[in-house]
């Protein structure tokens, strides 16, 4: 199982990435990896460390794309950038996956113009974990798609809960639609069209509302990329906005900084299931390859755990579930 | 100041907006109330309470409307509801003001049906506080315009902006479009031509995203009721999912049961502003009224603090104010 990283994405690298290969190859003994970009600098970034030589290897890319560069024009301008070499490599079969902490929209733009689309698929989608009180759900588009059609919408309700299956182990998962309400007249044209063209779906749970997601009300939670990216960053901000209110509380004098100390502690490790360096992440659905994107600040620890995820969506042929379950 | 409340509008009428009546006149001798709903039934509820007579009047509407029904039918074949005649009531002058905390949609309908709109308002909106390190900012739209275009949104900007520096005492509020990155290009067709609509506006800071809501990034947060309405409904849900969160942690004996009984005290105290029974109410924006919807669930705490904030918005001449910013 050999396993591509960008070494040259994210805001810490070649450190990070490099870091969190080596990691992975002594968590597990069937992986190797192909780091990806400029080979000095990986190289130099190696150099000192102890680590199985014979199981990572450097794949050159000059070219490094920026967090902030325009995508598409990213992309095409930089053929020997670490994105489009390393999805480039995953295509030619030299490796099983690519994992990346760069550019999302440029990895989501190279996975789907390099990998392709699965067979049926119309549109690729970025799915995210959603913590909830019963561990991860999904929410399915999280800013790939900013507009949806009903066909689009069934079809990431089917990929997501072909994910939620296979990866975290729920069985038939249940999917809601984001609404203003549960009725079924509640919402936009758009919205009511996509409630009617899953009516008959089993699995389709109706509408579902902004207040239903963290109490895992549905499994996989279908809304637009615009719905789904706001409501995804607004739940990422809570913890720290909970922590500046504490210690706001503490200024005004309503609780005394031992108390401040045990709620954060408490907070902490209530919240510690849904750490996102031990979260992995999840692959672009619906792309013709495993090719998962994290957060820009990835830490080692992080990197590590998107290469197992990595595996684990190869292991269990999640494509070909995924096809089938289209078809 | 003859402020009109719905008896028979929310989860706990007559008992809690009749409650509600009493402590408003107790706490401003200005106040006098106006209930309206079924005679009798109001009769039973004030039987046997203190109160100052000559300041709670009644106003017979032997209709309900309930919590669940059809808004616009329910308008138009209860002409004899509490919401009817209430607004009946606000519109023919005889009182100054109207608050319920029954059915938000007819509650909408009839103020935008009988009131009417101010003089240049394209569509009245649903604003909602939303709670911030810094204190409460402003959403609009809630949940009543799931379609937005940018004369309207540019509306939603200055309705309110002139609400958040008459009622809160916030300076030149500043507004932020929320969207799925900051830069211009940035979102859907429509966002797009909102952002280049407001682009010379200079109270408008540009596209905001989810995480920078609870950080106060902007006063008033703009976007269609659709997500609006999700991410309030996410933001109220928090307290909740958090408090399960931490239970769950002391019976995963990750937390002991006193460390979390102080961070349940710790949340709760730090969290205390937000307590929506202090919080008030904000009128339907671009009403020719004033006219307070509150949560169904309304304490009588509540129910007297949305007179109160009635009151405020009465003597601040917020409409005057609003028509003066559209024009």
């Amino acid at each position: 199982m050999l396993i591509a990283v960008d070494a040259a994405g994210g805001d810490h690298y070649p450190r990070n990435p490099v870091e969190g290969a080596i990691q992975a190859i002594e968590e597990d003994a069937s992986v190797q990896i192909l780091l990806v970009g400029p080979e000095q600098l990986i190289a130099n970034e190696l150099e000192g460390r102890e680590y199985d030589k014979k199981r990572i290897h450097i794949h050159h890319a000059p070219e490094i794309i920026g967090m902030e560069e325009s995508p598409a024009s990213a992309v095409r301008n930089k053929q020997l950038s670490s994105i489009v070499q390393g999805i480039g490599a995953h295509k030619a079969g030299k490796c099983s996956a690519f994992v990346s902490a760069g550019n999302t929209g440029a990895l989501l733009a190279a996975s789907t113009f390099i990998l392709g689309k699965l067979p049926g698929v119309i549109r690729p989608t970025i799915a995210a974990y959603y913590p909830t009180i019963k561990g991860f759900r999904l929410l399915v588009d999280a800013g790939a798609n900013l507009e949806i059609k009903p066909e689009i919408a069934a079809q990431f309700a089917k990929m997501g809960s072909v994910f939620l299956s296979e990866i975290l182990g729920i069985d038939t998962p249940k999917y809601g639609l984001l609404n203003v309400g549960e009725e079924e007249e509640k919402g936009t044209d758009t919205l009511k069209e996509i409630f009617k063209h899953l009516s008959t779906d089993p699995n389709f749970i109706g509408n579902v509302e902004g207040r239903d997601i963290l109490f895992a009300k549905a499994d996989v939670y279908l809304c637009d990329g615009l719905v789904g990216n706001i409501s995804l960053k607004l739940g990422e901000s809570f913890p720290d906005a909970i922590k500046l209110l504490i210690m706001k509380a503490v200024k005004e004098g309503k609780v005394t900084e031992e108390e401040a100390y045990t709620a954060q502690k408490v907070l902490g490790l209530a919240l510690s299931p849904f750490n996102y360096e031990l979260v992995g992440g999840i692959p672009f659905l619906g792309v013709n390859g495993v090719s998962i994107v994290g957060h820009g600040g990835s830490s080692a620890l992080a990197i590590k755990n998107m290469i197992m995820s990595a595996k684990k969506c190869v292991e269990a042929n999640l494509n070909e579930k995924i096809i089938a379950s289209l078809n």
